[in-house]
């Protein structure tokens, strides 16, 4: 229980992207950019803007952003890309798909923002803040119907399929955020606390559904068999799982310069995140103080009312006593093992499975 | 210019509902009600009773709604069902393009609400003032994806042309609302003022839109020719345009009793609608006095603020010397008659022909 976690896999300095996963999502990037550009240009200006912006391509008011790369590092259309490839027909064929799922992960990023009163986003004012809720709600409805206008209109043999791909996510990927909404006013002990497997079911929503679709609809898109669609479909869903433990790992124990919040910053703001769950499932004194510590001197009534710093440390040494910290690190190599074990069990073209494979260790192992 | 208007259709009571068209509300009301709840039943709990709120299914926290008919008339799938039964299919063809519609309509209705600031609606609490905000953009969200998800799955030989129907709708309708939320921060007079063509626009998009993709999607749903899937889309956004119009009207004289409304209600909020801005386009004395008023005595920085009555009783009484009353209405006959007039261009069965023609006045006649 108290045994000493294994390390993090590089938790306080920026993890540079292995060579070849950069490649990759360059590659992906140039192909897939020029069709994004040109379904944003198709919004009303008002939430184009905001949608420019929420790219990062412009600044308030619609002046180009200076040099700045802006954005995401755009790993669901480079997963969409690789999805075709691996399916034998070139990444061309998944363009629709890969801005599809790029513009929903905008769209989501944009109301998640919203509803988790997050106020800034890649090291900028989130959209809500800078525009406003309403034109911020406005925005992401403008970004999610076009997702769905972009890929029903992409007419090819595999169209409806991968709308009912598309839209089989989306409605996890608000189940998932519903739960991790409903989470927050759930108690951390007794039977109504959070287990680790509602927490795994609620991650594969809200982070491994648009993942799992991105690969899936490339595929799908390419005419790949069932099987394969479903292989690259759980492959994500498991990177998922993993990304979202790696994130709570640098939620609690990153380097603020490198993830650009307060150290323990998930503790302070009294989130449930799984190296909390797992240590408070564990049995024994550890679990038992974080328990009282997190009901008791955690607690505020006030949401913005910050607990002590010595309590906040107290925690985080606590979850890792109990073994929440040793625990969510075995899950997310847990997860990202079961991903390559669904890559493995299908056949797929053997370079786009290597950039497949090269890209997993690099989408969990760092803000997405 | 100070021509008597004509009297509105029926604005100071309750418009009784024709017979012919109340018995094909609840007619493709109880053909669609099961699909529809079925549909609703898929969501997660935590939206799907906010959605179940929406629709009038129930109080905040699950109980039953108690005897109320609740929720909106269903304008929007009797609109599909027709579409379907003109085309000459039965109506349960048009049932999947039915529920979609409405869900459309309620996840719509849950985020103007949210943008617009509106605390009530059909006279109970909106659902962000029920449920908090970030719930209230979740369940919309929850609502569009299940929307999608529902046509998407419907796998007849025409899903494809409903996806394409109905996601071009959704980016119209995002476009009217934000061209909506735009016209808020225009000034009342100059060159920068919201034109009687812009607003009609608008109206369209956010109104038509929906109205015009319910029947065309039941006739494209029943595998009609393009000319009437295109017909019923025309009448239905000329429905919505009519719609509008009379709101508007309502909204300036519709009796408090009846719109649950306060009087002059749209004029006190500074609203920009059609009577105003035809009003203000006009020429002549009524039409300065009218521009001034505005941009002085009902200016306020605060939006809460409410101008004088008396000014705001003298603002209602220019629109109407200027010709707006006058001006909108006969907007909105000339909206019905080309409703009608593309229902006549195309070859449609009569039964269900008539219904259509049936229902048109009362579309436009009360709070859809």
């Amino acid at each position: 229980m108290t045994a000493p976690a294994p390390p993090l896999p590089r938790p306080t300095t920026a993890p540079p992207a292995s060579a070849s996963a950069a490649r990759t999502l360059a590659r992906c990037r140039s192909l897939v950019l020029p069709a994004l550009t040109t379904a944003v240009e198709r919004l009303h200006p008002y939430p184009g803007e905001m949608a420019a912006f929420s790219f990062g391509w412009c600044e308030v008011g619609g002046t180009p952003a200076a040099g700045r790369p802006g954005g995401g590092k755009g790993v669901r259309q480079a997963l969409a890309v690789l999805g075709a490839e691996a399916a034998g027909e070139p990444g061309a064929t998944a363009v629709a798909g890969a801005v599809a799922v790029e513009l929903v992960h905008a769209f989501s990023l944009l109301h998640d923002d919203i509803m988790d009163g997050d106020e800034t986003r890649r090291r900028r004012a989130s959209v809500w803040k800078a525009y406003g809720t309403g034109p911020a709600v406005l925005a992401g409805d403008a970004l999610f119907a076009l997702a769905v206008q972009t890929l029903a209109e992409s007419h090819g043999p595999h169209g409806g399929a991968a709308i009912r791909q598309l839209s089989g996510a989306l409605g996890d990927l608000v189940r998932g955020q519903a739960e991790d909404l409903l989470f927050e006013s759930r108690p951390w002990t007794g039977p109504d606390a959070v287990r680790t497997a509602e927490y795994r079911a609620m991650a594969e929503g809200k982070t491994g559904a648009l993942l799992g679709c991105a690969a899936a609809l490339g595929a799908q898109l390419a005419g790949a068999p069932e099987p394969v669609v479903t292989a690259l479909d759980r492959a994500g869903r498991h990177v998922g799982v993993a990304f979202q433990a790696v994130d709570d790992l640098l939620g609690i124990w990153g380097d603020p310069r490198v993830t650009g919040k307060p150290v323990h910053g998930d503790l302070r703001r009294r989130k449930k995140t799984l190296p909390v769950l797992a240590a408070l499932a564990a049995d024994g004194s550890a679990a038992r103080e974080l328990a009282a510590l997190l009901t008791d001197n955690l607690h505020a009534d006030a949401p913005d009312a910050g607990p002590h710093d010595a309590a906040v440390h107290r925690a985080a040494e606590l979850v890792e006593e109990a073994g929440g910290r040793a625990a969510t690190l075995a899950e997310a190599h847990h997860h990202l093992d079961a991903a390559r074990a669904q890559l493995a069990s299908v056949p797929l073209a053997p370079a786009a499975a290597a950039e497949l494979l090269a890209l997993l260790p690099f989408l969990v192992d760092r803000a997405l």
